[in-house]
């Protein structure tokens, strides 16, 4: 009984209907998310007078409500219902489901963000064997009348009760071949009228009845809507784009205006400028004479172009004489010059009034043009840039603005080469993997690294091929132009070094079946050879057979004033992620003002290195090890020159050996065969030292500064090398970062090495260094909670959120991909953690080593390192707690300082 | 210059002498800190009237000055020695250094807890060429002078100079070789004398010079105390024992008295009770006539009983006559009543001073008693037992104090079977491993679980020795006696169940090389095959070869006393961690009020159950998950039923299946063949499905509710079987725990099939539980950081202390063992953070996680469940922040009541 009077109240106080049209406006744009998108503009479209046929729209609360009451009309909605439709017959003049006016309206689906999967239109709703005849009557058009009646039919049985879309095709045909016709429109009105027959059949042989009462018909349309937000393809939808916290869609009725009556009626859609490029040229849109909405998109028909400017572009490209175009394709310019004139003023004042660009739909009725809809029109990251630019220009927008209307993500695409459009459609695609990193790729497939580099230095441009690459592939890596792994997810060693590169990869595509022995893949019932060419889209993931052209990006003009207009409003700091000097310059031309993350272990494999490495490894005493360590020191000092020198007086915080040993040893008998010769020492010798490296769980084993612990002279030989080479580039700026810190005391033991290491030098060469800093990583949660102790002690914290991630959530990235899927499915993570920061559990880390390490060191420099630096939700978080920088790979260097200035300009100065 | 002043002001300020004796006395027993034990019992005894030589003592904070300074005395320090010096020759009316009645001293080390591997001790300090002629004046002895000054020669050259105290036994052999003697006894006047020319030689060789100034003898000597504090015996000693903070070593110089002056001489030590029993029912000590003080414990002579009753108890047990007692070894009550009487009075007065046992030096010159040394008198387990039950009823403590007075590891003693003292001692030792599981056990060596299985059930007395243990060998380990393995750590499978379970193990043995083909193992020379006896000593890690005699505990008596005291103070609630009913009533035997930890896996293990655990892990499908669930479901429902039982009416907490399915599967061949047969599939199909659930950090894998998550099936079977046994065994009190939850939404998603499954339940029984709590583990650090959020959804939390280490610390515990015990060493950790509760980090994610949990729900049910449940530095732990209860191992759940009852008494009620 409580609950009854609730809801009783609750209908009574809540009001489920806003109307519009006809001098009548109850919403307005900034309503979305309790009118929908499509309801809110149609509703500001109203207030602006613009032409917009009356009608009214259910709220998304009124959705939310229904659900609540077991998909049920919530009290009073019905009575609401009616008051409005009798309303809009006041407004039109006409009479709902009867009389010799009828009202016919649409049925439409619209929540606050717009996305596919539910249930989207019904048109002609109203029309039952009575107001057939009086549209009859009153158009005079009975072929017109029937086509409405047949269609609606089709669309209700369909759409609303849920007849397969196929029954109603076949009936369709039936008539056709007894009337030996094609088309739909050769059908006459006789053929129609037997359509009509076979449709209230094909609802008999379903067990549906075709409701004549318009009323019914409106409630079930909107039940339809309504049950809609909750199939299957909606719910996947809004899974996949992470779409949350919506109450539900809202329903759009509205009276019906037909751009199919006729010679002088019309339907079309429309942008204010260029989605593709953004371009202010002329006015973009196609339209159709004497058609329904859905003809334009359905493709069956041709459609024209609004412009005359845009028509004849259009002819040239489809090699259409300027004769013919005239007599079938006139442009709405030419064919309906008033409504023309109109829909530009209309564009003008849309424009003005949402200060973006517009995408409209509108309808020409005998010579009177309605708007069905106007929205912020989608744009490819070229148009958005273009536009935004443009518009702070035009001073219809500001300079933040214009920051704002760039999504960061999608500056991506325009960093990379990319395929020639026509000539990817055309191509031959074979498998699909993950986008792992973006842009296009087209080269010779070959399936080692050593391959790799080999060909690459012959000349070849190459694709390299892995089950899975692993850090003894990254010479084979840095030369190919793309890669393409059949195993590991998007943080797999093959993306996350990729995407440092700024290499094209497709990743865990497990679709391709590699061969190593015959040298050779399998994908899509295509077997391609080494040496054969294949094309990558590493935004897209999908694999090619064969060469696709490809363009290289630019980074000036418009791209260039966006990101002018970032650094200009940012308060974050931007490095980089670099391994060498040629990663730093790439970085430093994206805008990197300095490196944030130097993996020193990453120099340790290339060529030679790895010998002495692992004679340093398998060595047998300290002894031994001091030796080894002695060859790497010229090479690693070499590798610091190089990278001080690229930055140019910026900062390069360098982190000493992280991972742990085994990843650095031969496990195969070959390889430790030629470690047993090369250090002659006995196979078994090599066998058992490599056996006694393995470990359960490596994550959390025997790496990081606990290697520096127990074999200090590797910190010491690393300080050496970082400190000579500081010494010999005036202006370096050198900060030496202790991996995996948990302790301060484990601190304190790596940075008296350096101190020891540096005084040394220092007094060697009779002069301090102008700058030199040691801190350390937050990575362990335990130096997250005590990091007033190791702030004492350390002059900076760069926060490695992978590491971070991995412990404190109890992920291990190797194997999570197993489940981590299904839990951002089902909701228990919003988003995979290792690609945009938990803010809630590992921020909360964050938060505590931020409070505390500034509560013991007031101005330590706080950063960020992991992989989420370039992840533009990450780095909003990360300007709310107030890090003084992020570190990215290299491509995300201009993410970042986009999502850097947004954050900036939303949540003010920190 | 400023830091010169400094330090003056620091002399001017600082005290560092305090003098003792003669009516005077600067210090007492409460500034241990300062004047170390030896000094502050000096100067209370002192204090008390009792006849102690006058002294004086430097004070540990003078030791730490000196390290302060480079090893060098601090400012003033020479003119506090002088004054005191001056002070003593004036107490005494002796001269130091010359004169015709000298001064002589002992030099002795002395920090605030007794700690070996310092120097000890140099004696007759003040003799030289001049005041050896003085004392042979003064006492008429000249045997005894020259000995006094051979033996303080070799001593200060030995202690101080460092000059290898071989050299100089080598040079007393000569002499005694050269005069025909046997014993240093034996030697005349004329030999002594000799002796000191030898030893004169051995100073020369060693180009090291024997000072005749008495007060350089002193400074040296003093030098060599505090340095001795920083030796690497002592370093070591210290860090093994965790002893930390001190300043530094205290120096004690007193006045020499001299037990070998003659026949009316004598020096002893004593304890006022039995030290190995408690017992009070005689003065326990020993003493030598004409002896000093190093005699007594060097062993050469047989020391004499101080009491009559003790002498005659001791010639009993050594089979002497009654005659030759009391001819050759009289008690002090018969040899010196007199003095006899004097100590005896000092023995009630100290006992009846300090409330406690202590530990006594004295030493009888020429008749007159003087006292050395007082301190608290180290004991056994029951000793200690034993006299705090005492001296509540002799009302000289409190019941507080007797509760503090048992350290409450030392329980373990206690609780378990026992060798004979000297059967262990005649054993032959063979191996010695990590003493993972305390206890004594002896039994028949058997090399695999199934044997050990079928020997114990022919009535065989079993000894499991494995390389290493995994769950499969579950059934083995519980009808073994103890349980040796060569490889593994005190927290690796075999120590955590061994303690589990109360079984008495050796672990990581690395000395026994085991050769399961051959049936046997090799250790300390010996080969030792299946069926052979040995025995292992579980407190201390031997091994022996053959059968040793074990003794049986008892619980009641003084232990039982404890106990009730300790109950009687403590706050916490005490459970166990038990699998079976059989550890449950064990553990209810030892007073756990419940169970905290139930780890339903282990009943997976047992028999057939694994067969049908298999079936379910490698089922293609829901529904062959669900099959073989049912074939396991009566099997838990009996568990359940059994451990509510074995409780009547305690609460149980039931933690659902945890570890990574991996662990259930076979990895052997043979093993995948027969899971191959008995499901009917190929076998290529199981190693597929094993091999997909390898990871490569399993300890953050694909476990724990993650499990539920993916398999609710398994979650759901779990809360039927939990449920339903609860019904069954009425007074149950079933709480639920679902483990690793590091998110709300996981936790609410297991908690929803558990009510949905106790609904269903319910319904058919018509009436709900009593009793039913749904709860979570708080093992992963995101748990603890979004306590609030979990808080409201979970009746209870339990830290899983072990997990939130590792992920917490970032060790795996499988592999840490590597580095943690360097790290501890180092002082990195103060302790191994798996035995003991890291408070600083892993204790501020628990405060985070207390103070958010009750932030959401206040009376939250808050307990630990970790191996740090039975650790009683970590009982204080989760005392003082507040938990309700911890839960460790049934063998533990003594130690635990006295450790939570300490912490009450110390820290107030919470």
């Amino acid at each position: 009984m409580a609950k009854c009077k609730k809801s009783a109240k609750k209908a009574k106080t809540t009001k489920y209907i806003y109307f519009f049209g006809g001098g009548k406006s109850e919403g307005k744009s900034s309503m979305k998310e309790l009118l929908g998108g499509k309801g809110a503009n149609l509703a500001e479209m109203s207030s602006l007078g613009l032409p917009v046929p009356p009608g009214f729209t259910l709220t998304t609360e009124c959705c939310d409500q229904f659900y609540k009451q077991g998909q049920k009309w919530p009290k009073g909605l019905n009575e609401e219902v009616d008051k409005n439709i009798k309303y809009l017959e006041k407004v039109t003049g006409k009479t709902f489901g009867k009389g010799k006016n009828p009202l016919l309206v649409s049925v439409r689906s619209g929540a606050a963000i717009s996305m596919p999967g539910m249930m989207d239109t019904v048109l002609n709703l109203g029309l039952n064997d009575e107001t057939l005849q009086s549209l009859i009557d009153l158009t005079g058009n009975e072929r017109f009348a029937w086509d409405s009646y047949r269609r609606f039919m089709q669309m209700f049985g369909d759409v609303v009760l849920g007849i397969k879309h196929h029954d109603f095709e076949h009936a369709l045909d039936i008539v056709k071949k007894r009337n030996k016709v094609k088309l739909d429109t050769e059908l006459d009105v006789d053929g129609l009228k037997q359509v009509v027959t076979e449709y209230k059949k094909v609802y008999k042989k379903a067990k549906k009845s075709f409701p004549q009462d318009a009323r019914k018909q409106l409630q079930e349309a909107i039940d339809a809507v309504f049950s809609s937000w909750n199939n299957d393809r909606a719910i996947k939808y809004r899974a996949m784009n992470e779409i949350r916290g919506l109450l539900g869609t809202a329903v759009n009725v509205q009276t019906m205006v037909f751009g199919n009556s006729g010679q002088n009626s019309a339907t079309g859609v429309a942008f204010t400028r260029d989605p593709s490029t953004g371009s202010n040229k002329y006015f973009y849109g196609e339209f159709l004479i004497n058609a329904q909405g859905e003809d334009v998109v359905a493709g069956i028909r041709t459609p024209q172009q609004i412009t005359l400017k845009g028509s004849k572009e259009w002819a040239k490209s489809q090699k259409v004489t300027e004769a013919k175009r005239k007599k079938e394709f006139p442009s709405l310019e030419e064919a309906m010059p008033k409504s023309f004139k109109e829909l530009d003023a209309i564009r003008v004042k849309l424009e003005k009034h949402y200060k973006d660009m517009q995408d409209l739909e509108f309808t020409i009725e005998n010579g009177n043009l309605y708007m069905l809809q106007t929205r912020t029109g989608k744009r490819t990251a070229a148009a958005a840039v273009q536009i935004a630019v443009d518009m702070v220009k035009e001073k219809l927008i500001t300079e933040k603005d214009a920051v704002l209307r760039v999504e960061p993500k999608s500056l991506d695409q325009l960093l990379h080469p990319t395929f020639d459009p026509k000539s990817e459609k055309a191509a031959k695609q074979i498998a699909k993997g993950l986008p792992a990193s973006p842009g296009a790729a087209t080269g010779q497939v070959y399936f080692s690294a050593n391959e790799a580099e080999k060909q690459a230095a012959s000349g070849k441009t190459v694709i390299l091929v892995r089950i899975e690459t692993s850090p003894e592939d990254i010479g084979g890596m840095d030369v190919a132009k793309g890669i393409l792994t059949s195993r590991g997810g998007m943080t797999s060693h093959a993306a996350v070094v990729a995407r440092g590169m700024g290499t094209c990869c497709v990743a865990g595509c497990e679709e391709v079946v590699i061969d190593y022995k015959s040298k050779s893949f399998k994908a899509g019932g295509k077997a391609i050879k080494e040496g054969e060419w294949i094309s990558l889209n590493g935004s897209t993931g999908a694999v090619y057979a064969g060469q696709i052209k490809t363009t290289d990006p630019s980074l000036t003009g418009n791209f260039g004033t966006i990101m002018k207009l970032a650094d200009k409003y940012r308060k974050l700091g931007v490095r980089t992620n670099a391994d060498t000097p040629h990663d730093t310059i790439v970085a430093v031309k994206f805008g990197a003002e300095g490196i944030g993350l130097t993996r020193t272990e990453h120099m340790f494999f290339e060529g030679d290195r790895i010998i002495s490495m692992r004679k340093m490894i398998l060595a047998e005493d300290e002894a031994g090890r001091k030796k080894a360590l002695k060859g790497l020191l010229p090479l690693q000092r070499k590798d610091f020159t190089g990278i001080f020198k690229a930055l140019k007086g910026k900062p390069a915080t360098i982190r000493f050996l992280d991972p742990p040993l085994h990843e650095f040893v031969p496990h195969d008998k070959k390889g430790q065969m030629e470690m047993a010769k090369a250090m002659g020492v006995p196979l078994k010798q090599i066998k058992d030292k490599v056996n006694s490296l393995h470990e359960m769980n490596p994550m959390l084993g025997h790496r990081g500064c606990r290697l520096g612990i127990y074999y200090p002279e590797i910190t010491a030989m690393q300080a050496q090398a970082v400190i000579e080479a500081a010494y010999a580039v005036t202006g370096s700026k050198p900060e030496i970062m202790i991996p995996l810190v948990g302790n301060v005391k484990e601190f304190t033991n790596q940075k008296q090495i350096v101190l020891d290491v540096y005084e040394a030098i220092a007094k060697k060469k009779g002069k301090k260094l102008p700058y030199l800093k040691i801190g350390t990583m937050i990575e362990v949660p335990r130096g997250a909670l005590t990091a007033d102790a190791i702030a004492e002690e350390a002059e900076f914290f760069s926060f490695g959120t992978n590491d971070l991630t991995q412990m404190g959530c109890g992920f291990s990235r190797d194997d999570a991909a197993k489940f981590l899927g299904q839990y951002v499915e089902m909701g228990i993570y919003e988003n995979d953690p290792f690609q945009s920061l938990d803010q809630e559990g590992i921020g909360e880390l964050i938060k505590i080593a931020v409070e505390k390490g500034r509560k013991t060191r007031k101005n330590i420099k706080l950063g960020i390192c992991g992989e989420h630096g370039g992840d533009p939700a990450s780095v909003e978080f990360c300007h709310k707690v107030g890090l003084n920088y992020v570190s990215c790979s290299p491509y995300r260097v201009p993410i970042a300082r986009l999502a850097a200035a947004q954050a900036a300009i939303k949540y003010g100065k920190k």
